[in-house]
């Protein structure tokens, strides 16, 4: 049964095996600190046109949220996150297990704005309340949605002005760097955020987050905190190599146009088969509603997730296109569609 | 410069490159839940001979430790180590951050033994104080040496007397089993422990760890405490194959009986040219005495870890071997070594 | 400046400090194990009609429960809580600091039922969300509304059919008991919750609460926890006299009365005045909505918080009354407001 | 029976009870916002000599110590300790829950030197380790003993040269300041230390501690840590009225005047029934060496507590005298043991 269910139900891109495979016997330095992570972080710093950045390799999303989460804020301080937000719902309340408080804002389409900011910070007034200290955002958005470079720039003037650091998400940067409509650039986000990541495990990778470190004041002793959280890979070259693979030839960009490629395929025979969808979202992951009987139906053919029920008689479900997504794939699934809902 | 420093400087056996590149395209569950992490379980629990225990496959040691305490102990119970412990000297603080003490105690050959564990148990009494709830042990040590049948069922038995839980660090535990002299099993040390993990990573995986959990009252909910401290990879799959192909064909064992025989050609060599050790270790690593001028000397030549001064004159180093030493590198060490400080 | 602002602004009744000035040269134990901590003990029970608690003496309410989440859920599971509740909003994100995330949900009234519950329930699915493990509900609630007997025992049912623990905040309890329309008692509140608390901040005495555990279960090592955060007082008979003399004749709930009806007082004159009010309080604290005009003259002559804005040109105000404010200064209340506001 | 178990055994000086009975129906603001509290402030910052501290009064000591570690100290931060410091034996593992690592040293006399303090810092060495950050001594020690001002100018002037910060426990901070050969006074501990306490729990106080932060770097947000972790007292006037009354008048120092001084009669008469001392205490502890079947003896007549076994036939006991030690039950215990034990 093909899956849509997420980005991540296929192994690494080829390229990055066979540098796995060709380095496998070439004694390298532990816990990051090898040539090959060194050549990766200096071709991420090349793309990001910034040499004052700090860049590490953690193993997984979830680890790098709370390792910065915990390095970055002190004990009262909390972190600002649409109610959609990673943090706040899927990862069994891994940043309050490091002590600290999320502060959930509801949104419209999973993107914070000073709009949506700022009844918080006026809400959280003195030492009876946690201090907002960070803004969380994710990009793309767990709704599948984008920022612009505007939106972007606005919520880093506002965060600047009211002395919170800006966190980005990067799980599938990737693909929001590639959307058709996509006005920003990996310069775009280190020159915006305090901190990001970009993921290698959601765009062709065995598995590895890249976090880049770029407000200074946010630099000393983060591998203390990577290794405290257990973060800091003893072969940390096996992330290194991934990286150097994901950037040396741009294939980190081909992949996510590819897998982007695949969603507005789905994207296009989904609205001319007449439904509509959840979130505007141009990005790999699409969200359309269905009746429920056409969902039973599809399921039987295709795994994917139902995200919510809309009403009685429709939910919900989200489709995840992959840097491997067969084009085949994406055919057959509009087609079953179209042959189960004819219009 | 040939490195001796540890068993993590070389990449992955070439049977679990492969299997990861055959399986790169095929779709699979996310988090550990798809069928090479079952089969991968069900053949571990073939090895060590048991269906009722529970495996999970978590990217790191320092990960594998923190999860397994945080998600043992309750607030405000304690683990006890000895002084060299991997927890209590080389994980910055990883177990105090998820809020549990470690009980220090000093040893002479980084074992922990009922005698030496009555006194903690005896001081530590009452409401203000920790209460020891958990014996960390690791197997082989940080010194290289390793328990006998004999002794880990000493342990166990006391632990139970004690109402203590056995912890079994790993991280070396395919060497442990591999020594000449070894007479415990992994049978064995299921049948003794509480809990314990099996390292991938030193053992010739790309990284990874699978952690056994034998006593059926950890068991509740223990993929949550993975999830929350970041250790549920998002490709589990890379996991399940990696522990696959150690296993399926006992490539496991073969493995480190290598590294183990490549540090036995160490060991004699160093021994016959009129060198002692710190410790008495039949495993992967080894503990020379060497004088310092010899230690400057060999350090042009490899790379390998000071660990201290013995006195004034005279420095401890460590030597490791892996599953990709090459033969002719420690024949060559020995060459240098006799060359250096001719009989 | 006359303050309706808590119900914290004054010491302790003559009883408590005359016991505690007889009491001041007898030597006690430590640590609340001395007589008159034992003697608290047994006429707390007597009054709960149950010998099979156990009941804790803690400085403060934040700490009690700060104390009691940690001790009592597990490093995954979760604390639901009303949006307004105390845990969520003004305890500086004290729970979160123990590891626990709290699920807050919104409200009409400050109070939780079944129906509200539900959604939350089926929402947290699976071990990438935290697991709801415990209800906190206050009473009286920090809208100043309270609980009937019948809907504390449609949550208790319903957290015992769900496998939640149920924990009552009773920073207000003794108010919550005396209102004129209250129909639940101590031994209500015992036999429905797992654990709550009685306080003496509040009602009277200089500092303490009296935490009660109801469920066997959650009864060992519970001075282990309390050390650990701070909370076993070294002069623990301080807080057992207290309490003795809040218990041994009814003083606890004499105090309570008199509190509520000075609220009452106010409500009525407020009400006459032709003033509406935020929530349906009959307790000892009252949340009237003035003009702001009206808010700024008052506030010349009364301290007092202003809750929140209500629409541009009303805003809601928080009045407390306490074991000692004085019938004229609430009559004095009611004269300024209705000479400010002629009706 | 008479105890010499500790310094909290009798409640607190009449004059502490009259400020609050006097105090009891005005008026106050909360959480150490009132005017006592700031009265209390200024004389304890006048008793210093220094304008330019921060004052903060906890309910106790456990809360205090984890209070400042958790607000000071980054989470890969850790403090060093003598292996009989409070905080490392006493605590239940209050530092260790807020997530830092003790480091604990081993000492004679229960103090630290730079000569103690320098093998540690040049043990943890990179960041496989955690980062000793703060020194904790306390002042009296666990052991009775003080420190002279020349052995904590060099501790301070140490802790700048290493980047650390210096923390005093001050738990029995009047009894050390108050011996008959003390060379220090409350201005050399403000000025050599980044941060002490001076409790009033075990001096005349019904409880309460006044956390004195010297360094301008640790000021920031100190109460928000308060909150969090419980140590805001609602009434914080009642502390506040409690220091004034132990410092407008210097009761402070005459209380522990006092129990210097009868300590000194044990001390005296203990030695002159020829026996021994554990430590060489000139405060308001001491450690004698009995013959087990005395200490039994004195046990039917007086509660104290054996600290421990120094051979098969004796014990070391500790004898603690407070602020309210009866003349005549120090003389009658001297008499008592005279009659047990004839010269």
């Amino acid at each position: 049964m093909y899956s849509f269910r997420n980005d991540y139900s296929e192994g690494a891109h080829e390229k990055i095996l066979s540098k796995l495979s060709e380095s496998s016997l070439v004694q390298a330095g532990g816990y990051g600190e090898d040539s090959n992570c060194e050549m990766a972080r200096q071709v991420i710093k090349q793309k990001i046109g910034r040499s004052d950045v700090d860049v590490h390799f953690i193993p997984g999303g979830t680890q790098t949220n709370l390792i910065a989460m915990s390095a970055f804020l002190r004990p009262h301080e909390a972190v600002v996150s649409a109610a959609t937000g990673h943090i706040e719902v899927h990862e069994t309340g891994a940043i309050e297990a490091t002590g600290h408080k999320i502060i959930s804002i509801e949104t419209a389409d999973g993107k914070l704005s000073p709009e949506l900011l700022q009844p918080a910070l006026l809400f959280h007034d003195g030492e009876h309340m946690v201090k907002p200290r960070m803004v969380y955002i994710s990009d793309t958005t767990e709704l599948g949605t984008t920022y612009t470079k505007a939106q972007i720039e606005q919520l880093s003037q506002y965060c600047k002005q009211n002395d919170l650091l800006l966190f980005l998400d990067g799980a599938r940067l990737g693909s929001a760097l590639c959307t058709a409509d996509c006005d920003i650039t990996l310069s775009d986000v280190a020159n915006n955020t305090d901190a990001f990541y970009i993921s290698g495990t959601k765009n062709g990778a065995l598995f590895g987050e890249a976090l880049v470190i770029c407000n200074d004041a946010l630099k000393a002793d983060f591998r203390y905190h990577m290794k405290q959280k257990g973060g800091l890979l003893a072969k940390g070259s096996v992330l290194g190599l991934q990286f150097l693979a994901l950037f040396e030839d741009d294939l980190f960009f081909e992949l996510a146009r590819h897998a982007n490629e695949m969603a507005a395929v789905l994207r296009a025979g989904v609205a001319k088969a007449g439904f509509s969808f959840m979130s505007d979202s141009t990005s790999n992951q699409l969200f359309p509603i269905f009746p429920n009987w056409l969902v039973e139906k599809l399921r039987e053919q295709y795994d994917f997730l139902v995200i919510k029920a809309i009403d009685e008689e429709h939910s919900c479900v989200r489709l995840v296109t992959s840097w491997a997504t067969e084009r085949q794939a994406a055919a057959d699934f509009i087609d079953s569609l179209n042959k189960l809902s004819p219009a």
